[in-house]
């Protein structure tokens, strides 16, 4: 017997991602997608790849339609997740694909997000190394999941095992992304028209005002660090899709080179979705793409002090929808791995 | 009576650059055209998109082919640059594109390079402060000028009024570039396809091992820095040209965003190629495709007590040819600029 | 139990897009991976986006190698299949992404291919109209199969239709395709670098010269076409896969509109893998990347008296790797659509 | 003296590149620019990569603004310059850039433009055969001047000396063009955005609806033809600017490849900005971009009996700002060739 789901916000470049991802999963149905301005639209209107859900037509995102569903994913706009989810009963997995649920601390959204935060919800990072353990086991079972940001995601992911094991220092992190312009969604703002990325890169949100950076030090405490401090810099380049994000970190004095090797490939060794290069290797963008992977290059740096973590995700894959489905997996008590894949689109 | 020109390696994307430069110069004229493999060729069978230059064929890259013009430009491969060189008058002005001349320590020379150190020649960044003056005035009337590394031009010019003023910390400077392919010159690799690179971003020389890493630490330290250690990631984006250099060190305690915003404009404000942006605003790469430009936005983040300085130039431009072109014009002592262009090709 | 599989020339895109494909086929496990210059090499060292397949390694292209398997896929370079499948058991299902047993005229070969026709074998295009009837009946049961060369495929499918129902005109035909790099494979050529080919498009093989001339007039004359002659032209854009082939030729008097959607439309409306679109809509490479799809948009333009078909595929996917597949399946017996996915990547 | 200069409709594409090609031009000084909803910000607001023209600022579009400069080039919307150039006095030289003055064909004009029919006014295709001479000799001390559309220019360009020489049958032409989205303006739309296209292509105004249809027609009337017919595809690829056309018509039969080559290399002999390559050579966009240059590369289909002709230009360049300012040089009784380039800025 399948379990039913609804996917709200699903005319947007995440909401897509989602259902393609959807589509080929075995125990999952989509049976409801909602948008705002397209409501009333076939799906292939606005997703003429998804040719497998031809049959859908998008309906309008109110909590009526999303209700009566196993599974609703939420792929709204920053804010408006909480007043929806509020509306749908408890049994519901509510899985939100938005920012709205993401932090723990009331100050940290005034501060990044102004007034109306929304409480947190159990964070959907299975990999993330929460005390001893790790956070999946506190998705199991949960009918709330907060789906981190896909920045947030690639950081993250890079740097916990060296915070985790107690050999970087985490309040001098310097993070610069080269990020594809579909992390901002099907925006029409000029800055992401083709014309003016084609040949191009551009840095934006720059020197601290990005709001993946409370959400960033949140992650690195939950892993063990006492205080943070991150340099956080994404920068638009001209592929579709993707985040290559280098992370670097000084090393507590007295770390050696197979002390780091040793925490990033222990950290790891299961899991399947997380993967740690030999050391000299760097991950490509292209390796991930359409994936649920996030691979990962660590390199020391002896000149300078620091560890260089070099870490390649999809941003609508592993930043987003896939960490979504994998979260609603484990809520569910499925298979995690139902409806992802390993291996990128390439070349 | 215009100036006599040679340029040797003229088949690569470093010289091709160099000739489209020289060929809107209004004082110098290019008459011989060298190359290796591509010797016997006409010009417009490596570089078709060079018309007015039709007439010109490649001769072969000898000291025999170069002698007898006025100037002449080495595009040649890091190393061959010191023998052919040496052969050259000592009337004659060489300009040397390769880094066979660019760095003042053997020591470095041979932790980057290996043997066979050339010695090292005026350096070719006229903007670069060198004490209480600048490096132009080193080069006025030299018949040898070293091209300074791409990358080297973007984070040097990023950081140097912050080391100049001594508000900035340069034992802690971090740099990650976006760069384009051509940087790597027309070099038959199988990371460097269209297939491989479109839809991907990929770092490489990670963890110091760059060759421009003791470059951009001897230009540091002549503006002033005791003492520099970087850490340095090149990031392969998918844009034929240019550089977007995010470059970022701890600012020295007590520093206001005044003091660094002073710091900064004040030390370009008569530099016609080096351009500070308002405060919060980011240069972008197309902003200065094709000319000598290099525009930076400097912003401070209190948070993490760093600043931060995105640089944009054109590797082959003002990274490269257009350095050259400008260097060697002070060196004659024609006007500065001739040749060159302020303003970018976009979109 | 599942059904043993060998890929010879792995090391290649068509061979890399085979073995993503493979690894998500339920029924088809892939025990051999074979190369020539990389043979001895672990398979991530070549394909690091494939890692649910990181146990295999390279060996040696030979036919020893590849005995013993059920299946085996070559995806060689022109002329090299022939040789080592006359060494393999008439038992084996021997899939060629190559030339070699395309055509069925051995005159034909001589002209674009030179010496050493291999014979002709069954002709993987399922949709194909042959008479009254589809390719894919042909295809069931046999032995040997010769998968389309990628750009026929865009084009017969997009003109098969009109030919078959007898209302185009066979002898003027007009194709122009935009093709991605990938498909001239990881050959390391100047015109293929990322350098040359971001920002720019050219044609190639202009004139009458591509080898996939002959092989869709046969395709067209199989479907009926009394006599075919094609202007073909390839245009090499930067987009790393991917065809979009715009295909026009004149239509017969009388013919109307509606005759032109009817045929069209009838012709796949019982295919999975090929979608006409409504009167008007043009289909996209996106909507097709990673996919089994063939998508396309059909146009009549009365005032030039012709019909244009703009078709979709990604020549990876349903132009090689893809079509493999699906018409192994067929001839297995097998579900015609495992390891296939009709949804492209997008965006 | 300089001439003094407006440009209205300067925040656009074509506008920046009219600024950029101004900027250079040693007569023409860029006075006054015009914007509509930019009015009152500065230039470099809009256009950061002209830093040469950093001291101007938008004023709004009225008669007012611009009367009174010696010349006033139009990049307005289509539709909108015949009303604003009515109100200019006789003996400024307007040059428009839009589509109003174009067609000599009302009819024409109301069946792909509607009403509104602005007249016809000197059309500045310098290079376009006309009976016996070229439409150079048409511009000279005109005061109004008509700038061809961009995809119109490079069909025209490619396809006039064979109609001239009468030896190509313009009944049955089709043209498809990969075409870059800056052709489209700075237009807020869905599939101009850098996620939508990176990767992808998409033909579009498919089946003899786009409005360059009648101009292509008219021209190669003027060029000779008695009839013509056209079948004429757009193709959107991932590169900024640029456009690629393919355009292809049956030979006179009797006609040999020395009739071809003679015919197209004695058209452009004279021609600084338009090349025909050798036999079997064809253009890279890349050689174009930012210059005034349109390459073709020329080839006999004798399978097809068809010539096949690629076109390559920069859309903004010898397809709109390019074709002004020459055609200006020509109407000022200036040298033709002030503030144009030959030269493609490459890779």
């Amino acid at each position: 017997m399948s379990v039913s789901v609804a996917v709200a916000g699903a005319s947007g470049y995440a909401g897509g991602e989602l259902l393609r991802l959807l589509a080929q999963h075995p125990e999952l149905e989509v049976a409801t997608v909602t948008a705002h301005s397209n409501a009333g639209q076939p799906l292939l209107a606005v997703h003429p790849h998804l040719r497998s859900l031809g049959h859908l037509s998008f309906v309008e995102t109110t909590a009526a339609q999303l209700q009566g569903h196993d599974v609703v994913f939420l792929a709204l706009p920053h804010g408006q997740s909480a007043a929806i989810a509020a509306e749908l009963s408890d049994d519901v997995l509510v899985v939100d694909c938005g920012a709205d649920h993401r932090l723990t601390s009331e100050a940290d959204w005034q501060a990044f997000y102004g007034d109306g935060w929304g409480g947190s919800w159990p964070y959907g990072m299975p990999e993330l190394p929460v005390g001893d353990a790790l956070q999946r086991r506190n998705l199991r079972g949960v009918r709330r999941i907060a789906v981190p940001g896909c920045n947030v995601t690639a950081v993250t992911l890079a740097l916990a095992p060296g915070v985790q094991a107690g050999i970087v220092d985490a309040t001098d992190v310097v993070a610069v992304l080269a990020v594809g312009p579909s992390g901002a969604g099907r925006a029409l703002k000029p800055h992401l028209l083709a014309s003016e990325l084609l040949g191009n890169a551009q840095a934006y949100a720059v020197g601290g005002t990005h709001r993946h950076i409370p959400e960033i030090e949140q992650n690195l405490r939950a892993a063990g660090a006492a205080e943070v401090r991150i340099s956080f810099t994404p920068v638009l380049v001209p592929m579709a899709r993707g985040i290559l994000a280098t992370v670097t970190a000084p090393l507590v004095e007295g770390t050696s080179v197979d002390d780091v090797l040793s925490a990033w490939h222990s950290a790891y060794a299961d899991e399947r979705y997380v993967h740690v290069l030999p050391h000299g290797e760097t991950p490509r963008v292209s390796d991930v793409v359409g994936s649920n992977s996030a691979v990962m290059g660590v390199t020391v740096d002896e000149r300078a002090g620091r560890v260089v973590v070099v870490c390649a995700i999809d941003n609508l894959g592993k930043g987003t929808a896939g960490a979504a489905i994998q979260s609603a997996n484990i809520a569910l008590g499925l298979d995690e791995h139902l409806g992802l894949t390993t291996d990128g689109v390439a070349p």
